[in-house]
């Protein structure tokens, strides 16, 4: 029996996985995507590319990257049932209860289900990036009470997404940030829905159970439900002067101010924050939306100066987000989206490498005890 | 930054946290349960004080006991619109994804969905403790096209789950047998699902969402779906002398044996085992059920004489299930059903002492590529 080692909370430090999908090379302020720098590839490649690069292990030329789309294209109609299944969910109830719900309604409608070879979770993925989409614009759709938007077979996969949710056809700008938007959520290493997803496909389940339990985490306030919060924030202050005071107010109180820091990058700030900041700043310019930006970057000085704390991506997606009409309510759901591309990547390493997660406790409980 | 330590493979070995619910103390061949002996618990208590001592820290006394089974009772009838859900799944659909999908929708209709305190988190378990094993009957006689069957205010708890699935009232052995395998079930330390349960929950995400992550863990094969393979192995065997050239086929052939050997049980049997063998004899003297015993008394021995393996949990598990006529696709949704008490425990104790799981990789790929 292994050596049982030093308990650290929350894994903190500990390795869990090798792999060969992406790494936070926090000393180069990089996030390594299958040898390639996120932000390069959030830059010059769309979503999709980057979404074959994680999911087949290298980037797609382009017969490749439109063969891509049109398979996506084909498997985007969501099964009837499901959205019956949607429908029948409390109109009030959290966007990331009703995409938890319909992910995993749609595990046994699909024909690769108990499949785990290579070529069948590539289907399944292909799946999977189509209608997690449907899923989210459906179900918000519903529960707005408002007409299903069919896609526009002229609108690219990005534009489709964002039309399904707010029924307007993007302009190329607002197409354009989010689809980098997309890219730049699309994978980092192990945070807790990556982890969680491994954990769980290493029983040897299926891809949409593993899916399933990294949606159930990405729900918790501590994960994804940051930058929901963030964007509150921001409505609350209204003003530079008024986020100013707002912050202030709140450490004053020593509430958590969310959107900055990150486990990993304690002392620098996260390289994909930079690259919204700088679509928030081109995407209001000349817009009604101009002063999000000034009132943005007043946040970013004090918390620096008061914390020494620097933005994450969350502080400047959530702009982003806004200028481009997505409900709030939707922040987490499409990070979900996004991140799906990273998610399949993870599992599909794992059905290939596996080894079942099962670590052990310290018990520190009472002993001896008899009835 | 926390110092890195060595990659161990699936976690082995590792301490991934403290709790005071359960510990598999293997020197002592004891699975210790708040201090007790989890073996004598399922022998003197029913299913029920075994799932208050777990979730709420201590043995219930009678008033406490007899409370609980009626606030069981008032939560048990399932919101209509999570049977409708049920229905729309295929016919066909593992009886897990079902569970999956029942209990991720049941979420949004818990009026304490997004309170984490001690008393709501409580609140929710009873719902939860009421409604699992209806999803799971529910949705197995909807996929049979069978009526419903309502509980009798007769049966307790166990009882009437039984007779819920089979749609026959259990003598007082069955019902007993029934009772004493989901106290074996009820809790076991840290396996995948556990850990899974709890990474989630971490997140500060819905007690729900760390619920389903365990759906998703145990329905995995080499998790849950192990108690199902042993009973096809023994439908297969018909005979001792068919099962001992079956498993030494299956051993020449370098197949795996299922329902033996288990990672922290090295080298002894796992007790829980040992409680099942002697249920079983009870179980099946003097009804045409007599044959099964001796069959798995001679699998135990080919395996402990060619493998040196003892059996495990689901070895014995499978036969008390099979002859208390509960269909071999729903093991899996009962062991869930029964380990609902042990993680609804360490959801509540991840609540309560929470740090964010979120541990690092080696990253073994490409370096230093560019578009």
């Amino acid at each position: 029996m292994a050596e049982e080692t030093t308990f650290r909370p929350g894994l903190e430090g500990v390795i869990a996985a090798e792999t060969e999908i992406s790494w936070l090379d926090v000393d180069h302020e990089q996030i390594v995507l299958r040898g390639y720098d996120l932000l390069e590839l959030a830059q010059k490649c769309p979503y999709l590319s980057v979404a074959h690069l994680l999911i087949a292990g290298r980037l797609p030329d382009k017969e490749e990257l439109t063969a891509l789309e049109q398979e996506i294209a084909q498997e985007t109609p969501l099964p009837q049932p499901v959205v019956d299944i949607l429908a029948k969910l409390p109109r009030t109830a959290h966007p990331m209860d009703l995409l938890r719900t319909g992910l995993s309604a749609l595990g046994p409608f699909d024909p690769d289900l108990e499949d785990h070879s290579s070529e069948a979770t590539w289907r399944q993925s292909i799946r999977v990036l189509a209608r997690v989409p449907q899923i989210i614009a459906t179900g918000w759709r519903l529960q707005q009470e408002e007409p299903i938007v069919e896609n526009d077979p002229k609108l690219g996969y990005s534009a489709n997404f964002l039309y399904s949710i707010t029924g307007k056809r993007p302009t190329q700008t607002e197409a354009a940030a989010f689809d980098e938007l997309l890219a730049v959520y699309s994978e980092h290493e192990l945070p807790n829905s990556t982890f969680a997803a491994i954990v769980v496909a290493s029983t040897l389940t299926d891809l949409y159970s593993a899916l399933v339990a990294g949606v159930a985490s990405l729900k918790g306030p501590l994960h994804g439900g940051a930058n929901e919060a963030v964007m509150h924030m921001l409505i609350e202050a209204k003003t530079p002067d008024g986020l100013e005071r707002l912050i202030l107010d709140k450490l004053a109180a020593k509430e958590r101010i969310m959107g900055f820091g990150h486990r990993v990058y304690m002392h620098k700030m996260d390289p994909r924050a930079q690259l919204m900041k700088t679509a928030l700043h081109q995407l209001v310019a000349g817009t009604p939306h101009e002063g999000l930006f000034d009132l943005c970057v007043r946040g970013e000085e004090v918390m620096h100066r008061e914390k020494g704390l620097y933005p994450n991506l969350d502080y400047y997606a959530a702009p982003v987000y806004y200028v481009l009409g997505v409900p709030i309510p939707l922040y987490t759901p499409i990070f979900f989206a996004a991140r799906t591309a990273g998610l399949l990547a993870h599992i599909r390493e794992q059905y290939a490498h596996n080894r079942l997660f099962r670590p052990r406790v310290r018990y520190i409980g009472p002993q001896g005890l008899h009835l």
